[in-house]
């Protein structure tokens, strides 16, 4: 009933890395915790590297080795690490009979080459791949109980895809006008290494798009929608806050639809899903109502002709689009309730 | 050569008010302008309503009436009046033989039912809505010098009509399969009278859509780009700065284009209009660059099939979306050029 | 072991009010919480009046009434409501038998005089105001057990009473050179109710002192650290963030000390206390660290001379600033944990 | 009359440095400027460094020497260098016969070890630091006509000393009991170089204090107030907000004054000062007043015994507080009215 788990945590300074860690420190089913950094600079504890976690809890800190963690006990790891560390430490632990929870990119796609032409990085093996579950609870929760590799989706796929499936699935959008997803986040989602243009000066009263047609999410974005990219336009943007991202879905509809048709769409997709939040037809969700949560809001407007339909759909990109979203996997990797620990 | 006019505003007591103070204190080509309310409250001259103009100069305030403005002898009336005092006053100004920007939403459609139906008012003569210039200079300039009457366009509206409208005119967009215009507007587009969505601590670390399918900025839009409204989806959502407005517009090409051909369009649509900067393809621009200008700043991507298309328009909500568009009017009216006073 | 508490909470519809539900809703010893509106304008449930709590938890709304209240089986109250209504609602509440910790500042100091001179309001019964206990448990824990009154201290009090409270009771300040306490605090201290001053474009990028020499908070600041008001000057200025107070403090010493002694003043008069965290000499708290939590972080930098002291005290107006402290004495006043649903 | 200069601009690719360029751009006085730097990477002209001033205007870009600056046949060179390049250049600037206004702390003090001690640089010839005026023209104003080199003021002291020099001259104040500088600064101050502390997230939604008792700032506010070390305590605060100082200042007085006394000080001291605003009693500036100005703002609290006494002086760090300031001592040096092209 109270069971608990052993956990580690590769690679946690960053933001993302902070998240998961006092996530961690407050979950009642996880035991304890361990991080460990490749190179932890004298670091012994957890606080020395997140000074604000004091009085929170303490974790030891250590030197990474996939020995040292096995050696731990711990049944799962969190890796919240680059890409390319992933891709090399990933297969280690596996080996070692752990299961994984990854947050990079490096394993989110079935084809080796989606990696090797959106993040210009070597693919993994491709048996690996095949095992690897897209860790998006609300569409693949069923494969997460016998999953020992969880890729944790991006940000923005996730609220995009958490947005739009329900619709594509329903059968209502005109496909052939094309969908329009304009997204809009925080910059903790930028990650914390310095660089010019996420300085202070630079985002504050500011607000630019970037990487138009070139993001790496959009591959995500694509597979688990079913389109090619031809059909949709998926654009980025930075707004001058710290957390939450905030997608602004349009589509056409193929005949005109009454809005609780469409409220109708999400309910029924996402019944019993703690984690969803359906707003009435005429309320919107708004990133405040997201923020240090790991809640995934949706809300809709749909025009008087019943055929052009916008949906918002929004989230912290901390918790529900990275630290928030890999502990409820880790909550269904271990048959826990998905919620634990989130609320 | 240095002819001068005399000015009066009428009602500037926001924030859009306060930038056409500022900005008519240090016009060349202003001789003097006197500020009249309707009820001064006892105030007698402009820093008492703008203390932070103190050192910039100075200007009587006056109570309004039609009279008192024409014994003034102002050849040109701003009013920064909410839309019903437009509709009442500009009438009274006319008749007196003045001309009048009018920054309100009273006079910019030649259809008094769009007025009736977006705004909920009480529609002026037709007569008067047929002597209104929609004071957008690179499409109306011509018109401007024997204006009467110049309604002032809204904010939304500058962006999105100057960002869409040479594409539109080109040809090269595909109008069947939609357009969808996402904006964003900086705070101070709500104006400054305290409201609880605009309290500091509802905007701050927040980012929302509002008004979807229903901003009264809609039919404006769709006027001056020759759009239906089944055409277009039109969003518009509140950011937490104070200043400007960023479009990301999304437009289906019919057949496939290069960069340099979008470049082009631009390019020649604006030719030698000096308050239009067009970013070459792979650079966007940022509100950052337009804040405190009367600039608008266009820039896209287009994806490597050539067939999708986002444009970035943006401008200073308060500037070339209100006030300094007023002056930039002002300008053509009086047949000076049009960044006088302005750059 | 896992006593649980009935609580009611009256007039919860601000910031604080929202921070109070928020902790309560999680809370491991609260059995169940009903909140009380004087005009619940129909509201049923508490979601309906804070949306974001949706997922969350629920709790009935109700019409306040003291009998209501009573029938309820409620044992502590919380009053989150102004003043003149705490003034009016605790005496009945009290008669009913039941314990209340009063978020205003009604009951705030033994003289009512002090009321009267500073809050412009008529002072309740005398006997009433010496059964109040001051509510900063780190200086007054120990009355708490037994309280059936609860003042919950302001904000800005907190945060200078505990940063200079172990000093003066030290001996080692030079009282007769006067202190200086420069505050500064998020605009979510300013309430909910919309104001000018406190709309968004006012705040942002803004930063001004306000009430200087009047603050109302200044008598609670003097009283609990034994000063007479000429010895103090005491100010306070609105952050352009929504939660959070800083406080800068500073004192000359009578002789020179070390940065050890300072620290270890800290640390003596403190030990035990889980919600204070002494920063060592030369690391310095900043808001970020606490925003969000009940924490109280103190830091501190001594000159090379040892005798100018700053000191660094800063907390979460809503958290250790209000609905935290409330929750804190609420602990002690059942003989629970101090820090329990508070980490 | 419209006797114009020729400028040129060493090291400008901060944000002093765009400040400094937009305002040499539209100074009325200014024939032409060129911008030079030691590694231009290839820029020739000014709006590839600064794509936002596109539109404004353009200026050349060059390789640095001070043969080149002489052979432009530029009178006044503004250095916006960091301290260390200003000490080499200076020098070989003066050598040609130009006159310069240096932006860095290098030459703001007339003894060397002042340097030394808390730059931690080598101090220049003593002659040459003896030549140097300081540039606060308030202060200052009649050494600036004959002066060869100023030394542009640090943005903190250009607020402290503006606000508490009037008093100290006028012989109100009890020194001895020591003067409180509490002083906050938006994030532009801390430069542009990407730093970990400066990036978005860590300063947004925060404050802290820095660099208490060692803050390189320090001895300028002293020189020209006169005190000693121990009389005063000096503090530096970050706001988040881009631009704008905000300095409380606190001083006890030897006997009772009342707030027209202390209103007339400052009226004296400053009569004529066209950049001076100074607040009636009961009214405090706020940085909203002062930002993108060149103005410093000053007012004042008394307490009713009339011997407590606080000052708010606030200004635009990159205003007043450093390129609009060498603007204001470019216009002295050239006989120019004080306020010419910053209004």
């Amino acid at each position: 009933m109270s069971q608990t788990v052993q956990t580690a945590v590769v690679g946690a300074t960053g933001y993302a890395g902070y998240e998961l860690a006092r996530l961690l420190l407050r979950h009642p089913r996880v035991a304890r915790t361990v991080f460990y950094l490749r190179e932890p600079n004298g670091a012994k504890c957890l606080t020395e590297i997140f000074p604000a976690l004091r009085g929170w809890g303490e974790a030891p800190v250590r030197k990474f080795s996939a020995d040292a963690v096995a050696a731990q006990g711990a049944k799962i790891a969190f890796l919240a690490t680059p890409h390319e560390a992933s891709l090399e430490i990933v297969p280690q632990l596996l080996e070692t009979g752990m299961r994984a929870v990854d947050l990079s990119g490096a394993f989110r796609f079935p084809a080796g080459e989606t990696l090797a032409q959106w993040y210009r990085l070597e693919p993994p093996d491709p048996a690996l791949l095949r095992r690897a579950v897209y860790g998006l609870p609300e569409l693949y929760g069923a494969k997460l109980a016998d999953a020992q590799l969880v890729a944790n989706p991006g940000c923005y796929p996730t609220s995009v895809i958490l947005g739009l499936r329900p619709l594509l699935d329903s059968g209502l959008v005109a496909r052939a006008r094309g969908i329009v997803c304009d997204c809009k986040s925080g910059t903790s989602g930028a990650g914390k290494e310095p660089r010019r243009d996420t300085q202070f000066c630079e985002v504050n009263e500011n607000f630019r798009a970037y990487k138009l047609f070139s993001h790496q999410h959009t591959p995500e974005v694509l597979e688990h929608l079913g389109l090619g990219a031809v059909d949709m336009m998926f654009s980025t943007h930075l707004l001058p806050l710290t957390r939450g991202i905030l997608s602004t879905l349009y589509v056409w509809l193929d005949s005109p639809a009454a809005p609780e048709d469409i409220e109708s769409v999400y309910r029924t997709y996402y019944a019993g899903r703690k984690m969803m939040r359906i707003w009435p037809a005429g309320r919107l969700p708004e990133l405040q109502h997201v923020v240090d949560t790991n809640f995934c809001d949706i809300g809709f407007a749909l025009d008087p002709s019943g055929q052009r339909l916008m949906i918002v759909s929004c989230l912290d990109n901390l918790g529900k689009g990275a630290a928030g979203q890999a502990l409820q996997n880790f909550n269904l990797m271990n048959g826990f309730e998905e919620a634990e620990g989130l609320i």
